[in-house]
């Protein structure tokens, strides 16, 4: 793939933050910026304002057009006028999480030299990027957030604002989400960052500079993730042993045929490297994998939480293996010791992790509900 | 990685067959060797013979070193005097496939006409690789086997020897097994193909010709493949999230820490290419994709075993996600109304579809007594 063609600059909105950040790591960011989108109006109270963290190569245009793949937003069957995050009621806020490659500050950015940040962009951790987050509310001069809003990674998140500013978070609905990533799941994120290792033209994390893009490992790396986002049950239904023509691809073919699932998988991967950064995902999955709510509290997850007055709704689905139902049910558990006010559902669905992005009648009942629920008790108009 | 340093040429045992194989391809070898191991003695009937199937990346080197890694036999803890496939009574047999790395004919082999293989060889069946071991069988003048074991790939052979000669094959025992491969295996077999494609010193298969070895893609996919022969429950015991110091590999770090899982995989991968050959990853991984044994008798699983004389032991593992225990399921429930003789057991364990391989006395039990209790019948001394 031609490095012109990877990536095309787009303006994006931005808030710039000059006073900068000190991240968790040690080191600071002397100025940063956040590229964001809002849906719906603040209220004058400004107690009307939703959250929505996205996931790991998600972005901020949750309910419209993104702009480097032409494609709806990722969210625009939940976040809209009259859908269960009501734009007619809510004032929604999503923001390119820092460390991200959508307009946030983040690897691929430049630096105060004019350089490329590149692989020496320090690491970023979950809690650094819901304290950018907070500036950006400040901004909006809000000072409570009527609900935080996320999935997968969005989830955890969630949970670190509700963790981080307890008294910012009137309700809080991490959605197909864990406390802490798995062994598991850091593998997975290894193989994913191994492959762009690998790949040639990664140049040492200096690709920008050399003009190159490390497009073959990025799309194995992706190609890997998406089967751990689907259940076997969805590829089986979807794709089952159905075959195509190989056409003049590199293929385990037989007779000039291949399976669906490869050519769909292969067209998961190469459609990603068009809008995502190689040092954006090492940087973003490295901050997955070091996210341990627990480990931040002494080693109790309850403790986390202590004192807690927002209203929490935990969101599972049953054939989600990549943050399974248990990771969910330890969780409320520990909001349970912690005495917090919390619900749990857990929906049936045989589409695994994806199924958080899907139209799930039942997960969207319940958002919708929940979100009601807690708008009366805030006195919310 | 030296091309040099990879894959030290070795004499392994081998049978030579100069009349060649027709397969299923339609292309046909005009000659070839199998590469195998026996332990314990024939018996003068010539009805002892068990003939061991292996896994994926398995071979002839079941119950004694391993001559490229130095490691004991894979199934050095199964397969011995006194052992459940006790050596002592039964004549143990164990090729490596046709397609394979270890001495059997495959695309490292050099063709008639000085050339290796590589990507020119044909591709590979599971029922070529199985009429491969029936002329081997018969070498030794063996007209029944008394028994066919395997696990995994190995599994699915045995599957398809009970299918393809019903009366050569007394007892049949497919272990963590499958009569098709999954959309979800093939879509992970897929994700290696695509790593070994995209490391550049896969040099378009003809990687020997150059004096290169696609290392890192090749260890790219040994490392993905080895999550999924791992459960969940079993990584968290392995490794959880302890960290251990990075080195100076490159690591998604923190504070130059990585993950002890993240460490482990890349030991796995990095040893792993140093015994096998890529175009054997893509021609015996391509085998297990097209395995569909109903397919092979239109549609109907059952009716690959109509009339079936043999005894089956089909043997799953409650946390193996790979091959799960609802695919050995669907196997007995074929032989069922097939009027097979048939039993299943699926054993309690959390490590996986790996767990064929480890030190699981139900299983091995299991194996014991069906063995016995089959030799019996067939008045085996």
């Amino acid at each position: 793939m031609d490095a012109a063609t990877n990536f095309p600059e787009i303006e994006h909105l931005q808030a710039h933050f000059a006073e900068g950040l000190a991240l968790e790591c040690g080191r600071s960011l002397g100025e940063f910026s956040l590229a964001y989108r809002t849906y719906g109006a603040l209220n004058a109270a400004k107690s009307n304002a939703v959250l929505i963290c996205h996931a790991l190569t998600g972005d901020q245009y949750v309910a419209e057009q993104q702009p480097v793949t032409g494609k709806q937003g990722w969210w625009e069957n939940l976040v809209g006028p009259g859908l269960p995050i009501d734009t007619n009621r809510f004032f929604v806020i999503c923001s390119n999480v820092l460390g991200g490659c959508m307009g946030s500050t983040g690897p691929r950015s430049v630096r105060p030299d004019g350089r490329v940040w590149g692989t020496d962009f320090p690491p970023i951790t979950m809690r650094d990027m819901v304290r950018a987050q907070a500036m950006l509310a400040g901004r909006f001069g809000i000072d409570r957030l009527f609900a935080v809003v996320g999935g997968s990674m969005g989830g955890m998140q969630v949970l670190e604002w509700a963790a981080s500013f307890p008294q910012k978070v009137f309700a809080a609905v991490p959605i197909a989400a864990a406390a802490y990533h798995s062994a598991q799941n850091i593998a997975f994120n290894e193989v994913s960052r191994q492959a762009i290792f690998a790949d040639p033209e990664f140049c040492a994390g200096r690709y920008w500079a050399e003009g190159k893009v490390p497009a073959r490992g990025l799309a194995v790396a992706r190609m890997m993730a998406h089967i751990t986002y689907l259940s076997e049950e969805a590829l089986t239904r979807k794709f089952g042993r159905k075959t195509r023509a190989a056409g003049d691809t590199q293929a385990a073919s037989f007779f000039g045929e291949i399976f669906e699932v490869e050519s769909y998988l292969r067209h998961q991967g190469s459609s990603f490297v068009r809008r995502f950064d190689a040092n954006s995902y090492l940087t973003v999955t490295r901050a997955m994998d070091w996210f341990d709510l627990a480990a931040e509290h002494g080693g109790d997850l309850s403790a986390a939480f202590a004192g807690t007055k927002t209203r929490f709704c935990l969101v599972s689905f049953t054939s989600d293996w990549l943050f399974p139902t248990a990771q969910s049910r330890a969780i409320a558990r520990a909001l349970n010791r912690a005495g917090a006010n919390v619900s749990f559902v857990e929906i049936e669905s045989d589409k695994g992790h994806d199924a958080f992005l899907l139209d799930e009648p039942d997960f969207h009942r319940t958002l919708r509900g929940f979100l009601a629920g807690c708008a009366e008790h805030a006195g919310l108009k």
